[in-house]
């Protein structure tokens, strides 16, 4: 069972936008035991669309296609398929009274161009939208003429618009798909998140030890990011659970503490997780990071059982009102200091009387740097009940990279100093 | 001129990581006046990368790939490709004494396995790589074995990691295009931003007034967010710069207000950009959102300049610590309210002592909900020197679309109040 996944759209081409729905798709479709083995862009003219879909449909059981399917001009996807499976386009009724009921709603009167969105090409079923007005269409082209050997395919039309695509797809599609085109095959996949050690390393440390597993079928790969490798595992199959059970066992010895972990579970989650375990609260001072700390251990549902609060003070004037930092540490050692910092972690630990508490102070960029703090500088620092302690780290990206790294920095160092604690206080 | 990407990874085709690669190198390119007509994404196997880049070269005057030049087993794009093109690999003397200075730099010994990414197919240039030890490389296939004509084509090989990627695109594929493979097409492109009116009813209001545009050579694409919708007007060749300048005319005079910006002019660069003029500061007390606000504000680079102090006080008790809403109101009202929503705002502008300052309450889910205030429920506070308001919003999205959709929204308030405040200063 082989998927193929096509994304329309002139936006894509001319990268004024973030394909999202490429890893969402594939994220749910190999979850669910379907093989996508390819993806492709291209632009909202007949000629490549088309072509796309011709090509798709002579090699796949299904064919996903996303966008063109809204009121505006460039909305051509449903009319350039009807036309190259010649099949009629007809008005349907219950779409054209969802439309209704939906500007309705809104309080809004309808336009005509709106229309053109209850043309549903003949003997395709309507998939709902909910949250929008262009439904998705799905259509067993049987026999298929693009196929040497005429076997039929599947084409699942979906709208653009990610919160459109996302519920129809999983209420819609999906219930389909299961019906239709059942998957018998097993896949497991799993991902160890590694951190402190680089790709060539880590392969070094398990490549050898999965070599059996691998030619039993495993697939492992390596994905580095700055300062981390995921290593996933994979197989298909009868033996798959097994195969990537043994795997996690393998690497799990070799990588240990460097692993913070599993799949989709960041740093921040399993942050969350330990501190609800422990019953211990957090609070965050920042300066350079400018919220995105904040932002990402608020990301995970629960964090207000344990977050108390998180203080982004940019302004010097503002590190000493908010956080209690003494103006001869600015003044003698710069905002961008180990002192600085470390009064930081302090104060917001005093300030909110929390457990533990995070600061980070530096140099994002692009201006700001100097000869002995060049830009990229920081210094990020923590303090809790049994003490406190300052990191420096050099990181000379970006303005947006910078504070990921950065982030990711005081995320993990925040979770080795949460362990040991942990430890300690046993 | 036509141009095709591949991107490589089993993790793409897993949907384990997102592609970025494609906006970011598309952007480029098109702006360069590149025509990118496709990407693909394939999986890691000899199989499926050598069938992409077969179809490619069959049809583009340039192919780019991404992925696979690392030291681990699945890297494997430079093998497969040097196999495809019957080209031998030797072992390169100046990108080994580079691989080898990384290590030293970074004090770790060098392990065998990095060796593979000295090699080098015969007659390749090699992209060298600064931030990272695969080194990008760059072919001409001339005479094209897979084109019906023969005619050239430039394959290029970019490394997985953005980091390594971006700058190498940039400092080596760039130039060698430019020299190798000159664009000749001149290629303008202007998005323009709108908020608060639906795409049916944007290109009702525009659509007929760009006709005559359109026959002209323009052309004009609509992409719909929460909230917002961008308006794309391009065009190629000599007359390219004329009518997008006039489309925009013709667009400005309809939609007005509703633009909020250009191409990458963000909302928040747009209110950086308003303050730094007027010289005024900005603070924030955030609960529900978590940091985003504070995050998206200091993306911008300048933004210390006007911005003091962002307060995410996620507890009840820091409303009252930090910001010094009253205990009563917190009672009487609950955290998710008009009143304590005005007080966090008013608070944070007093405690700080900014021009402006914006606040957000509000119920992100997915727990937490009543039947008065249900998951999504949110109130946007702004308080400024003439005054404040407050704003009830729903948007009952998942966690991560709830904290986004809401600081649009908080942003495009903060936007509206300083304009009406800046034109009632005058």
């Amino acid at each position: 069972m082989t998927v193929e996944l096509i994304n329309t759209g002139s936006e894509l081409m001319l990268g004024r936008v973030l394909n999202t729905h490429q890893q969402w798709l594939c994220r749910r479709l190999s979850d669910a035991g379907y093989n996508v083995v390819r993806q492709v862009a291209v632009a909202d003219t007949g000629e490549h669309i088309q072509q796309a879909v011709r090509e798709s449909l002579s090699r796949a059981d299904l064919v996903i296609t996303t966008g063109g399917l809204g009121p505006t001009s460039d909305d051509i996807t449903r009319d350039l398929i009807a036309q190259l499976l010649c099949k009629r386009l007809h008005r349907d009724k219950h779409v054209l009274a969802q439309i209704k009921a939906a500007f309705k709603a809104r309080k809004r009167s309808m336009i005509d161009s709106v229309l053109v969105q209850t043309l549903v090409p003949e003997g395709a079923l309507v998939l709902p939208n909910p949250n929008g007005t262009a439904p998705g269409l799905a259509i067993e082209v049987n026999p298929n003429p693009f196929r040497p050997d005429g076997a039929a395919s599947w084409l699942i039309m979906l709208p653009g618009p990610p919160r459109e695509l996302r519920p129809m797809f999983t209420d819609g599609a999906m219930p389909l798909l299961r019906r239709v085109l059942p998957s018998r095959t097993a896949f497991v996949c799993r991902t160890l998140r590694t951190s402190g050690v680089p790709e060539s390393l880590v392969q070094e440390a398990i490549g050898k030890r999965l070599h059996k597993l691998v030619k039993a079928g495993l697939d492992v790969g390596y994905c580095a990011r700055v300062g981390q490798v995921d290593v996933r595992l994979s197989a298909k199959g009868t033996r798959a659970a097994v195969l990537v059970r043994e795997a996690e066992r393998v690497v799990g010895r070799r990588l240990g503490e460097n692993i913070y972990g599993f799949d989709d579970d960041d740093v921040e989650s399993s942050i969350i997780r330990l501190l609800t375990k422990r019953k211990r609260t957090l609070s965050l001072a920042e300066s350079c990071t400018g919220g995105l700390l904040a932002n990402r251990i608020t990301n995970v549902s629960g964090a207000s059982a344990v977050f108390l609060a998180g203080l982004v003070t940019y302004a010097n004037s503002e590190k000493e009102n908010q956080l209690g930092v003494r103006p001869e540490s600015l003044r003698t050692f710069g905002a961008v200091s180990k002192t600085v910092c470390q009064e930081m972690a302090q104060g917001v630990r005093e300030k909110t009387g929390s457990d533990y508490a995070i600061s980070v102070t530096g140099i994002a960029g692009p201006s700001g740097g100097t000869k002995m703090k060049p830009v990229g500088t920081v210094f990020i620092g923590f303090a809790g009940p049994k003490g406190s302690c300052v990191e420096r780290h050099f990181n000379p990206f970006d303005r947006q990279t910078f504070k990921e790294v950065t982030t990711s920095q005081a995320l993990d160092l925040l979770r080795r100093q949460i362990k040991q604690h942990d430890f300690e206080g046993r």
